[in-house]
């Protein structure tokens, strides 16, 4: 196909966020707030995350991090549930659960072999800092980091994909976008990207509600990050 | 010191452009110019770049590829030198070499030995695929590529080192810039940043004109990166 470039989403299709912030949150909790669905309450942190990005009109001179997104939304949830012994610093640090969420197992093996032969980065609506922090603790083997925050817009905004493109001096043809949220796929295709989608059955945990049907629409679909090296030849 | 990060100049502290495109030519040359002096020649192609650099007033959105100042470069100093015969695949490949220099030889071990505790980006004028293409092909592993051109302006313009600081959401004073050059190190000391000076004797070949005095002023003076991760603690 021509690729000589993945540009790879991290929340959710490199990294199982979902497992590491709950874990936070019940052991901040420590049993103390029995009555609280707390993977309900991390479904609807996420859910936050995404309603505020897709209200989101900034520009790269009145940037929001998405480290102030989370922690916002953690306020607001908290109260929502009727949790108030959680002081500051505990609150900041369950906000840093989103910078320290876990590599699904196929990822790193997976990426080694496909760097082989491909240019990888992230392109991500996490924070730079976010993504860099999740990468040195995962051990994630990145050639470079892309994030919203270098664009000024988040993804799906067209302006996020082409900067990743202008960056690495390559047409969208010769880049192939890899997720599990198809929206994502789906705005990257529409710029001519190649598109790559991965299937994560357990993004929002065992019995979570995600869309992982293959689509004829995508150049691939794949498994995890070992199918998609075989498929692309690795 | 309380640092967190450490900033890598590429072109010169990291990389050794100089035996890497003075090669290049040679091959390109291939004899046939034997009134070339072509040392000299990669001294005057390197100026050129700083000239260029200098006296750039560029925006991001008018941003000007370094890989366009070198191939620019390289057509008026060929005809300043009488060299015709190299058609235009043969400057593209040549003005790429660029894209292709090779680390020191203590640059992956240091890299390797300071990754263990610091979190590890380029500080870059070169443009970003440029520096991809450079750390892929020598295996530098950076946790996160940052150039000028993510800032649209060159250092030492305290725009670059600004959004380095931003992206990695440190304050200066928990980040090292180190570089071979003192403009580079003293621009981001004046803004807090903590200072590496290492001496590169070999930056422009042997007998080249190079300032490698270690200076007070400059929080770590080292010989090479082993030198650097040493007195660094790595």
């Amino acid at each position: 196909m021509g690729i000589e470039a993945l540009l790879f989403d991290v929340q959710g299709t490199a990294t199982d966020f979902h497992s590491t912030v709950l874990g936070a949150l019940r052991t901040a909790s420590a049993g103390r707030h029995p009555g609280v669905d707390w993977v309900e309450f991390v479904d609807r942190w996420r859910a936050r995350y995404f309603d505020v990005l897709r209200e989101a009109k900034v520009g790269k001179n009145d940037w929001t991090t998405v480290h102030s997104v989370y922690a916002d939304a953690l306020d607001r949830l908290l109260a929502d549930y009727g949790v108030a012994d959680f002081d500051d610093a505990e609150r900041e640090d369950l906000a840093c659960a989103w910078q320290r969420i876990v590599p699904w197992p196929d990822v790193v093996p997976g990426l080694t072999r496909l760097k082989t032969r491909y240019t990888l980065a992230t392109l991500s609506n996490a924070d730079v800092a976010a993504v860099v922090n999740i990468s040195k603790l995962g051990g994630l083997p990145w050639d470079a980091v892309f994030t919203a925050e270098m664009a000024g817009a988040f993804k799906p905004d067209p302006a996020a994909y082409r900067m990743a493109a202008t960056y690495l001096g390559l047409a969208p043809g010769q880049i192939m976008m890899v997720a599990c949220h198809k929206y994502d796929i789906r705005a990257a295709g529409a710029l001519g990207f190649r598109t790559a989608f991965v299937a994560r059955p357990l993004e929002f945990g065992v019995g979570g509600a995600v869309d992982v049907e293959y689509e004829d629409e995508f150049d691939v679909n794949a498994g995890d990050f070992l199918d998609l090296a075989d498929q692309l030849g690795c």
